[in-house]
């Protein structure tokens, strides 16, 4: 006898045929007793093709109006859902985002939840109702529609279970969980039974693209236990929880790597006051996100300024940083897009010592240069040539001891 | 300088180039200086698919339910069309029927208006912004989301300009106006400059399709000028108004055919008290609508019952009336399907006696047989045998003087 939010994403209520299976779930859950809340997600593909029609009215689609329109795909799988769900003699209601008062900022196509006001969620589970809701959207404090952004739904299934104080909340994907590695890059790579918070925080914003990275957040602030599962098994998936003591046994937990990066160097900087400043701020003033930076010491008065950026916003930040260069007399900018961000992930590391020599050794065996490394906590990264990326993310996978036994 | 609410049917948003002509029109009523409310249905065909879609899922499906997915057709022409006026630099916003405040009943499919709040909309109107309200939808006290019936954007439209006190409520449609009888089967109709709301609401129960007939009732109570036109044409329509001095110089304004009826004649029925209530009590039960209702006195105490049905219940409705006929004792049930009422309409005839015998001797010059008679205010109809109906239609046009001059 749970209270339990189910979301599913779009590969999960692809086609009315898919949509009677979450039905079947749902009831499954709901027959032995549990409440059920359901959160879903538009059909997969309908989001993109609202997204290419709005493009076919202007290049730049208003945001408020996009949103009104992006809506409308929950919608469409919410009712049909609770249409099923009735049509098999159970007691169902879908509800839209403003009818769950999910109130978010004005931001729209990336809003941020504010407050849940759930009273009706509440009021439905407590008359024995299956709750659908309308994932993926909300309304701002004058009414208007807003969407959370790609991913959106993870974030309204999870920011809902914290206020409806559900016992757990299952994320239904196209994946069986959470794996130690990308199975793609390496074939030993193993399904984690559990995985913290904080871990699942480095893994999502290091591409792991399972969940969306404010959904963990949530669940982090409101301590909701997680289950991510495939909707076309019954296989147990992987629970993302708080840290407890049997996760610092594993010093690693898992290894990510990311090729969505690109490095730019600035050659020669005069190391003065302020260089910095004037380095980074017409970056961040073009809303580019610098990941890691690294300064190196040179003779002279001189220093190297090295950092990475998106893939997708290199070239305008090398444009920048050419003017940037001309302006402060550095002597040169050189950019490279063919790196990786490999990344070891554990929060068992802090209190291990020897992780980022066994890192850097596993890789030297092997000949992978190291051109960059960045450190928070629980995670390590090296960015090495991109060429490398997928040996060393398999040589790290063996040497942290998380290869599975077959 | 006027405040316009403008009201575009499925046909003219069918897609994105039939939008940007909506988004055309609109501008230039905008740019004259007046002040825009525009109300939108779905895109041709969107309701019916959506409808279909819901089939394969029940073939009851949840009424609550339909509504909320039926409602996405109007949200997402409302999106486009504010995002087309947004992308031609116009200030715009999109609401949806809840933000509009447009509180219904809860009879999902079928609700009716019991206000509008409408603040929202005088409030953008107030700051120059073109509106666009999605038609169709409204929600009930409990905020569930309700749809007005098929034509219910009519209906919004109607009852908006009321609520914001509109100056003119144009009615967008893919005809041009309102003809003296149905074009198609009278090649000499004409298209009526003006009409009177009791004269259009004659009109629309009797078969002409072009507007919802409790849009008209809205218009009437309200009293807010209507002007039915074409989106496809820059010709002025219709207006349909409050019935003024000119417009009884007309005896008749139009001519209209419904075939949809059916007729049932109880034969030799005993002539007591309490007899009529013992046919009709149990057809309303069963939720037939009966047209027409004659008694015609035979000798001994006995009388014949004849009355009309739509053609949907017509088996319906004779099963029942054989029933009765064995309890109450009348002697036979006649049926005959191959009927149609053909009825004049105007508000002039109000002052006009000889307009029924104009209308036999019409008929009777061409041998047309008349089966039943009924009349209002101002309308006489004939119900005659179907194979009849389009040569009465013509003889009736030519007869009271609707014909163009050409």
């Amino acid at each position: 006898m749970a209270l339990i939010v189910q979301k599913y994403g779009g590969t999960s209520v692809a086609d009315l045929d898919r949509i009677r299976n979450v039905a079947q779930r749902v009831v499954n859950t709901y027959d032995q007793g549990n409440d059920v809340v359901v959160i879903l997600s538009a059909m997969a593909g309908v989001t993109d093709n609202l997204i290419k029609l709005a493009q076919q009215v202007s290049t730049t689609p208003d945001r408020r109006e996009l949103d009104v329109l992006l809506a409308t795909g929950e919608q469409t799988t919410a009712a049909l859902l609770a249409m099923t769900l009735r049509a098999m003699q159970y007691p169902s209601e879908s509800i839209l985002g403003h009818q769950a008062q999910v109130l978010t900022d004005c931001d729209f196509g990336n809003a941020r939840i504010i407050d849940i006001g759930a009273e009706r969620i509440r009021r439905l589970v407590s008359e024995r109702k299956i709750v659908v809701v309308a994932g993926f959207q909300g309304s701002d404090a004058d009414g208007n529609i807003t969407t959370l952004g790609r991913g959106g739904s993870d974030t309204s299934a999870v920011a809902i279970a914290a206020s409806v104080k559900a016992d757990t909340c299952e994320i239904y994907t196209d994946v069986d969980g959470i794996y130690t590695t990308d199975p793609n890059i390496c074939p030993k790579a193993r399904k984690m039974e559990r995985i913290s918070y904080d871990e699942m925080l480095e893994m999502a914003s290091l591409g792991a693209k399972v969940l969306q990275i404010r959904s963990v957040e949530f669940a982090k602030k409101y301590n909701v236990p997680v289950h991510v599962r495939s909707s076309f098994s019954e296989e147990e998936g992987t629970m993302v929880v708080n840290e407890d003591a049997s996760m610092e046994k594993l010093v690693v937990s898992g290894v990510t790597c990311d090729k969505n990066q690109a490095r730019i160097t600035l050659k020669k900087v005069p190391d003065q006051p302020g260089i910095a400043a004037k380095v980074f701020e017409p970056v961040a003033a073009a809303g580019i996100v610098v990941d890691m930076i690294i300064q190196n010491m040179r003779s002279g008065g001189q220093t190297d300024l090295t950092f990475t950026v998106p893939m997708t916003d290199f070239e305008r930040a090398m444009a920048i940083e050419r003017e940037v260069a001309r302006e402060i007399g550095a002597e040169d900018v050189l950019g490279d897009p063919e790196i990786a961000k490999v990344s070891v992930i554990g929060v068992g590391m802090k209190n291990h010592s020897g992780v980022a020599s066994l890192m850097f050794t596993a890789l030297a065996d092997e000949n992978i240069n190291i051109r960059l490394i960045s450190t928070s906590e629980i995670r390590i990264s090296c960015v090495v040539t991109e060429k490398y990326a997928e040996l060393a993310v398999r040589v790290l996978h063996t040497a942290f001891g998380l290869d599975k036994n077959c």
